[in-house]
């Protein structure tokens, strides 16, 4: 088993333009394949420890810019462009389309609601007696949880921890805020020290595990749809009838007669989400904000709620209960992804909510022009306009 | 509502370096923010018709090689040194660590074992006697539907039409396979040439809607777990327990038990995925190599199942219903991402399922190298270690 | 661990007066309390072989008569007086409303949209590619197996066979039209004389189980609300506002409203069921009409849409997937069953869809009599009224 | 609509054994059909009151006596007799060899592992803003609305109120812990008080409904399987090899096995319990012993955790999140149901958990029961012993 060798690392600094540059001419000398396009980027490898190892090179994603989006949340308030890194023709015209209807609706009023990040370390006993008397003694002992684990962290703040019995175990959540970082890795660090604390003091655990599929990391789950991951946040907006019609060429009836429906189709299907494609817009953000696009897993999840009232108008809102970001830590310091978080005004201390709001303000967009141009049946054509290269 | 203007666009051509410095321009006014990173790209924007609108620079995403994997697939075969897109730091060691156990072990087993691009239009009728009549008129007229959705499409075929009645309601998916391409907008403009053929045709069909929430495109659900969305992949391993020992630090026996508990967990917390964290890898290749990003929501569902041997070798397997690749259109012709795509050989006619076999044995060894870490306990440590920047 | 002494039982005929008096004795003795009531059945436990071990008695339910329920089905047409067994105060009072209600409103529309039972069989073998090529190989020899199959019973029709990939494994689920049955046993039968015969001539099959939790025998599932269990039932009706107001004292628009939020809700809880209480109905006629009662697990789940119509009409649709019933075999020829079926005009040969009809008639009319109530805000006031017994 | 005629009711007192002669008398002649089984009850129907309207007879359902069952709970403790009505033949028989290989093995250790039946109202508001600060609002209250819900009971006890935030809703869950009784009635009446009292003094409060499918009554939810319905019971047991072998003819090592793979086929189909039949055993009992019957709906849910350890012994656990049980209220004072309680030791003040303990115990032994039961190749053959009515 000795054919291939290792990638070449640099015993001395391996964040550095030759490091890149030497993986490069390895990776051509196994593959044949120069990576011209992949060497090109603008920074200083210098600036990457903590994001990625064997740096090699960078991925180029377009991006284009959508707005102005007109916010009424309580951090973000007022019009912003935002920039949306993507590779699928129409995504940025559509999300654009639909922040020109919500404008001219008077804009999409964003809400963070909740706010708790999580790990989830299971606790093994020798029968359930012993786990449920556990999650009793988890509570009398909160307090002292709390500052072991808060003991790790300068920003983290353990809030509560959840506790769900099944078989022999004691499986819970410690929720915690995590100011402007997302916060997953403080939170295991933290966590690990309150665990430890327990081990040490409590006679009957067996056996504890750091995560037990309880924090759902990088996974849609139900768990997280009821509980929160990250910010739950609900963006809400009203749209006259007229101004449907002007801008998206439909009747609010129709769309909302479309929407009762595709939310049946969502119950058939066992849908993370009854709306359209929240995970557009939410990646395309992500990948330009420096986001772990990875949370586009659990981050999709959606509830959609409509109205249509009396007088024509039509109530939107779509509820998101696991959105993930960040405006701290992360890919949020590196060139592109900072000069995009500037761009929104969401670089810098306590941030976070306001950039939490801009998504879910985009997200409100791009939904309502989705479901009316399905509606509208323009759907197949906009795709033809705009999205030729792709089959 | 007329205070902020309208982003610029080029009249004669969008796509050129002048209109996207024009756009940056803008923004910098209207915001005081320089992007000077973002306008550094490597390639002419007259390539990204058909993938963007509003081009205005580029998110720059670093690349780590991972490698060498080693498969056993019915179309990748032998090593492979795999490109990850990510910002987050541990991610790329992780990964490059679960591939030398695998190669260790005898490399991964992965095949496509099912392929099927949907879209899903509902049709609509007075009551369910209707719509279940026309579920069977729809199996009479199979053949003349399919020739209606194929005269669209070079490579498009369809494959059936499934059928879900609830209500009113003839709710269908029409599943084709797609050549290289992952085909959403071709199944869409495919399915709305058959939906036309009917409604000329079916002289009780009321309406109908290309799209009601059942081929769920950018969103988990349980349908696709099911039946398939993109491509299904299995892929397979067996670690005798002395290469895990040796490469992990720890034995099959408590990897094993730690995943047993893991699937209680995720059964109680009603996941996506009971595995560990396939979105990671899945969501560096697909921005390196120019997949749709935003069909991780799908891409990342995933079913882990796990035996230990009586030998103390350890079976596992991951199964994922819905894969969403594509080797040809999209994003995949763009500089870095065809740069990425060869390196892995995977660019040009029939190399997508040698695509999504790489991308499913990938999968396999994050999933192993995050088991046995988190096991191990040496989790927090490798985060603390590789992922300094990140809180 | 001899203490206990074995429950009696009579080698010569164990279906008797006096067995079943032996074994009351008997618990008389072990216990100190005596079966007086239990005791007291009106028929020969000559009848009971097949439905029964241990005779020991009866529980007597209550029996409440509800109607006329108006029907407007294929097979079901015209008005019929429901059997209604339940110790649940109000159950009775609230359906009976409600079948006042919908006969005012012109009735319920009822269709039988689909029917299979299944059993499900899962088919092992050393990795998924071998799984993959069973699943063609099934295809091919679909004739031959449903041949084999049918040799096992007159009745039951082996309609298709689904398969589900995943790891190793080809999930299946054997479907079958089995007659006025239920057909639980039929197909386990059926199926199992199928699987022998794959077994013999499959190569590659390492190993089979007759059931592997896809066919969810007595649980609710996914699969079930997707792809039928018994039979798919749709019951519908029309409900103008001035009736509605008239019966229930409260308006169509109300009590759509209150159907939107409640949908949401039940996105928000994971619901099997988006309406209210088809459980108690069904139920309640299960028990009179000799079902198998341990099917509400399955038959409870449905998916309500509604449409509020312009001139105020209530449009109601139920769907209910999983609703397994039969008027042959099980406890339908017992004596007090027996009688409740003949009350419908469902015993006798050709009845189970007939039967079907009205059960999702009867569920139709119990929706909207408690929804109305909730939202008339009349609901704990009639339970106070009819359920006083009952904390 | 005047053809048919109502059922007859009495004036002065409708639970006499003259009213319901006359209803049978009316029945007959709408239908022709006598109903001599039905009109043969042993009660006075002085005694119905609360539990039936319009009663017209009874349901005869036979009973079969399994045992004994040797349960290690901390309420029930030793040896008992468990009632089962049934009409599916083998029912019996099998849970019967269940509680013999488990007595054999040592019995089964039960645990109510927590308490909480609920209402669940949902709060309406302008925005999701209001409804967040509402929620809060809800913690500052908690004292004098726990007041307001318990001055209707006298046993019912608000422990908490859970918070879900979508839309512009604040929905709850209120839970009670509510004596001997299941207590849906109590709750809602309690809830009721609650809530007016909050709308008399919440000035942003638009409206609320008292139900909105959080409580899920009558209905499978995962929010039950994470928060807990009625009981949270966990029944566990530890079987050697050589007993397995002994009473089950299989060894423990292909019980583990089939078990795994039957747990991967429940993912896969979406269910509610990844165990075999847990409503069997749950629905005979409830009939027998006066529950509420529909509530298998939620009580059939269930998560199966098994081990095989070193030595070969088998553990094996189901978690019931939502065992809905009393014995006090509802059917349970009825003759034959109250005979089949005291026959448990479980009628009388203070002994739901025994009782909870006791269905939980039979749950398990009907799950290793047939587990083996299909590993062993015996199930079908069982069937046609036992089951021979039934097709």
């Amino acid at each position: 088993m000795a054919s291939y060798p290792p990638i070449p690392r640099s015993r001395e600094n391996d964040y550095t333009a030759e490091a890149a540059a030497a993986r490069r001419a390895f990776a051509t000398e196994q593959t044949g394949v120069a990576l011209e396009h992949v060497g090109a980027h603008s920074f200083d490898p210098a600036v990457l420890p903590g994001n990625i190892e064997h740096f090699t090179g960078v991925a180029q994603i377009p991006i284009g810019l959508a707005g102005p989006l007109l916010v009424d949340g309580e951090h973000a308030q007022g019009e912003f462009y935002v920039p949306l890194a993507t590779t699928e023709g129409t995504l940025v015209a559509s999300y654009n389309r639909g922040m020109k209807l919500l404008r001219a609706a008077g804009g999409v009023k964003v809400t963070v609601v909740d706010d708790a990040m999580q790990r989830a370390p299971v606790f093994i006993f020798d029968s359930a007696r012993e786990a449920r008397d556990f999650a009793t003694w988890l509570d009398l002992h909160f307090g002292e949880i709390k500052a072991a684990a808060e003991a790790t962290t300068s920003t983290g703040r353990l809030r509560d921890v959840e506790r769900y019995l099944a078989g022999r175990f004691c499986f819970t959540r410690f929720n915690y805020t995590t100011g402007d970082a997302a916060g997953q890795n403080m939170t295991g660090k933290a966590t690990l020290a309150a665990c430890e604390w327990i081990r040490a003091r409590h006679p009957e655990l067996r056996h504890y595990t750091l995560e037990a599929n309880l924090a759902t990391d990088k996974k849609h789950s139900h768990i997280n749809l009821l509980r929160t991951r990250g910010k739950r946040v609900v963006a809400e907006a009203l749209i006259p009838d007229e101004v449907m019609r002007a801008v998206m060429n439909v009747s609010t009836d129709r769309v909302y007669r479309a929407r009762q429906v595709a939310t049946l189709g969502g119950q058939l299907s066992g849908l993370a989400n009854n709306g359209s494609h929240s995970a557009n817009g939410i990646t395309a953000m992500f990948i330009a904000c420096g986001q772990d696009v990875a949370n586009v897993a659990e981050s999709h999840a959606a509830m959609v709620y409509t109205e249509l009232r009396e007088n024509g108008d039509y109530y939107y809102s779509i509820t998101m209960p696991a959105l993930i970001v960040a405006t701290y830590g992360g890919g949020t310091g590196l060139p592109t992804q900072r000069e995009c978080l500037e761009l929104l005004g969401c670089y810098g201390q306590g941030t976070v909510r306001k950039f939490a709001e801009i998504v879910g303000a985009t997200v409100l967009c791009g939904e309502i022009s989705l479901g009316a141009a399905i509606v509208a049946e323009e759907w197949v054509s906009a795709h033809d306009t705009y999205g030729r290269n792709r089959p």
